[in-house]
């Protein structure tokens, strides 16, 4: 089997929500599985020294804000700007890992309801209690989910993937591995697929 | 005739030297002439809070390193980092509007011979002596570059050309302009022909 893609992401991301929605197809159309890693994006902009597009020097975060449902549009998908963005995705994070763990295939269908609800309907998921409900949705327990982003593993485990994350050199969302070779950006999905189909060049 | 593109770059830019190596081959696919607008990214950066890409924290410098020629392999053309990188294209950019107020296509070429040289071949093309050379190479007599970089007149052009960019809301290099709609970055350029062949969606 050849070595799934790497798919690092904020659930605050625009452009990982772009990317999120092209992801799956892109790796099944050269046979390769994708293993989803949220990440959170405050952490790793510490050592970036980045902050959040729409938080920019206004001649930057007015293009941002108009390219993000451009970019949407581009690709046939919904976009709404969630009321309160950036957001903490910090409880949808833990919430993926813990289904991560469990049931891999759950975990993904849980982390494309997150992304849909966040920026194809523009709602609030940054609460614990909106991530149980998105859970729910999927047959998942509330209580459960609820009291999962609560636990010191679950914390633990999203904090070395942040770690990890760095380590490997993500510093935006999303950032793309395939064989070891990072890509960032949603624009970057051509270069992610032309390595795919030759291998590098 | 449908209005041109309009092609703003900065010669320091390694992503505006890959788009150049495409752009008129884009415009001309969709029967659009390109204006080619060299403008100065330290000027904007002060507007944009920006640095250059290799002046930014280890953990994106490394990977646009690593990201320019791999860019530049994706596309076939040749790459090597200048020597002395960001550097000051203000004596190519009056070069350039000097030229282009004479002749445009004569302009066009003397600022893909610069690109070339830049990052094609690393040569370093920030004095005005490596910009009359350059010219010369085209049958640009080089007394009349070396004068035309100093005049009052060529200077003014080119800081009514940045101010211009800056009003446009152009913050990094590449950026392009089909009928009033910006994108920005090398990456754009499937978004720039989507946008050409369907006329905006």
């Amino acid at each position: 089997m050849p070595t799934p893609i790497d798919f690092y992401f904020d659930f605050s991301s625009p452009y990982g929500y772009i990317a999120s929605t092209q992801i799956d197809a892109l790796g099944a159309k050269h046979g390769r599985a994708v293993t989803w890693r949220p990440f959170l994006l405050g952490a790793v902009f510490k050592v970036s020294e980045a902050r959040p597009l729409t938080q920019l020097p206004p001649i930057k975060s007015n293009y941002f804000v108009h390219d993000f449902p451009r970019s949407a549009r581009m690709f046939g998908i919904s976009y709404k700007m969630p009321a309160a963005f950036p957001f903490l995705a910090v409880q949808a994070s833990r919430a993926y890992y813990w289904l991560a763990d469990r049931d891999a295939a759950k975990a993904t269908a849980f982390a494309k309801a997150v992304y849909h609800a966040a920026f194809g309907e523009g709602r609030d998921v940054a609460p614990a209690e909106a991530v149980a409900d998105i859970g729910a949705g999927l047959g998942i327990d509330r209580a459960a989910t609820l009291a999962a982003v609560n636990e010191a593993a679950v914390k633990d485990r999203l904090r070395v993937e942040v770690d990890e994350a760095i380590k490997r050199g993500v510093f935006g969302s999303p950032f793309i591995f395939v064989d070891g070779e990072g890509f960032w950006g949603a624009d970057r999905l051509p270069h992610v697929e032309r390595w795919l189909a030759t291998g590098g060049w």
